[in-house]
């Protein structure tokens, strides 16, 4: 597979134009203040499905041929892949089957299910997630969407970063640093490609959770390595065994540098979310504001850009982080 | 007092472009729906502190003179208006106090006072808020910004409608319906205004909480009359003893009609945000929505707009909207 340039990027915005929202971006005093800059927030928690991968699914299933479509499409997904793929498909009437783990939030599995989508489980904890899509695939004809490692899916996942850059340059605001989640690799490798292309002088950050650093690991080691486990944090999108051999290939040449954050920083971003954004942050959505907010990353005082990628949050999370104290009064 | 014009409307919108944020519209496939028609949300809980009172607010404060500024503001509040005018008075540095009642959630006491206002509290149950900030004003020379009754505050508040119709057109979308918090009235009767103006067959609805229904009650009788209680609906921000002379005067002429909701209703709608808008509603905010999921309106399958007008929720009451079971799955 070879790796998408910024001209697929700007054809995949035009793509899925008619079917993605243009997520807003998002500023707020008090962020500014704490941090000692402008920051400006991509609100993919507000993209159609709650997270940015309705993106790549959308520009992965409009350039599938009619046979295809009518063969129908799988997917496997912690969650977020799995209501994009499905919300995907249904706009060109395409049958979709979504392989999830079985742990994978309940809302996210009645979503995918609302969605249209017919769901296959395995568990997380004792089954390969890779292997069980490749032994179910068999004798099928469906075709696979991947969740990160596909030069459509990068490609779409970078228009979340082309429509934040081209916003950041409407306000005048050049971003010194960029911070984008990081799991199986396809946000942030398609973002910050746009990002480099738009901004060459932009430096485009990874933040990942603690424990699940296989990114970070993986750009010291020079090529991709696994997590040691796939369980045990809150963040669950961005749980996946080991970045792609593609989305590695592109991000150990763009990256700057990986954050981690732990679970507890990360709750006490989706509080600041709710508190001072307005916003439902999911956990693994949260990972980039985490970073600012806990002084992991600093800014130096330089306008700063961050992905918030998705909001679809079991309500349980969701109270842990209601009852921390607020931030900064 | 006289009633604002579209042109005052227009002209605010001017005036505060550069401080307040033009917030986005937000449309849900699974509102959409239920409804069974496109609803397009403006969502003013992401305007700068919280709530679109800081529209308002900044209008006023703009076109205060040099002289004015100097003596400073005073303003009284349940707290979003609060907030709307201590962060509009700290863009000119005007000193500002804000009389507030003593049972207003913690948030919004905590964030007025964050914001520079100096806070002066009175007891909602017992004292009258405008006899309590007459008797304050007394040998002062301060400037009273009032919560709704004045054309610069009204004229401010509609500045939301201008947005959002001037989005829905840029969409191709005409709105049948119209549905917006009512209280004081500044809110819906300048967001009337616009719609009205740019819109003329646009049905304009207030929205209102069950038993603080003095609105409704006011058109009933063709005069402004009063709740029977101030106290006793979780929708604190909706909870002013009766409309303005003004305000009711202008939504008298414009309003087809008002709505009631329960609060167990305004829950059910704040977690609906939660879930499928991904957005932070407050009770007050939530009203419009309410009354479109609870089925007290029926929009006849007909473009309809709301305006969630704000996000300042204390997390004890988002924590009991949280255990409220999903809607539509």
């Amino acid at each position: 597979m070879h790796a998408p340039t910024f001209e697929d990027i700007k054809a995949a915005k035009r793509r899925i134009a008619s079917y993605a929202v243009k997520t807003p971006v998002i500023e707020s005093d008090y962020l500014n203040e704490i941090v000692g800059a402008r920051v400006l927030i991509k609100a993919e928690n507000l993209q159609r499905t709650g997270s940015f991968k309705f993106r790549g699914a959308c520009n992965f299933v409009m350039q599938m041929t009619d046979e295809e479509c009518e063969r129908g499409i799988v997917a496997y997904s912690s969650g977020n892949h799995a209501q994009g793929v499905a919300a995907a498909a249904a706009t060109r009437g395409v049958k979709a089957t979504i392989i999830m783990p079985s742990d994978a939030p309940q809302l996210k599995l009645d979503n995918t299910k609302k969605l249209g989508g017919k769901i296959v489980t395995y568990d997380r904890a004792t089954q390969n997630r890779e292997a069980f899509a490749e032994s179910y695939m068999e004798g099928r004809s469906e075709i696979l969407i991947p969740p990160f490692e596909h030069p459509r899916i990068i490609a779409g996942q970078g228009t979340a970063a082309l429509e934040l850059f081209t916003t950041a340059s409407e306000r005048g605001v050049g971003l010194a640093s960029f911070l984008v989640p990081a799991s199986g690799g396809g946000l942030i490798a398609g973002c910050g490609m746009a990002a480099k292309s738009l901004s060459p002088g932009t430096a485009v950050y990874g933040v990942e959770p603690e424990k699940f650093d296989d990114t970070k690991r993986s750009l010291a080691a020079g090529k991709p390595v696994e997590n040691e486990q796939t369980t045990g944090s809150i963040c669950d999108a961005l749980l996946t065994q080991r970045p792609g051999d593609l989305t590695f290939s592109i991000n150990a040449r763009q990256l700057s540098g990986i954050e981690l954050v732990s679970d507890d920083e990360v709750l006490a971003a989706m509080k600041f979310a709710y508190e001072r954004l307005k916003l439902v942050v999911e956990p693994g959505g949260a990972v980039a504001l985490a970073a600012l907010l806990a002084g992991r990353f600093n800014c130096n005082e330089q306008p700063t850009g961050i992905i918030l990628s998705g909001g679809n949050c079991d309500p349980d999370v969701f109270r842990s982080a209601l009852a921390l104290p607020t931030l900064g009064v």
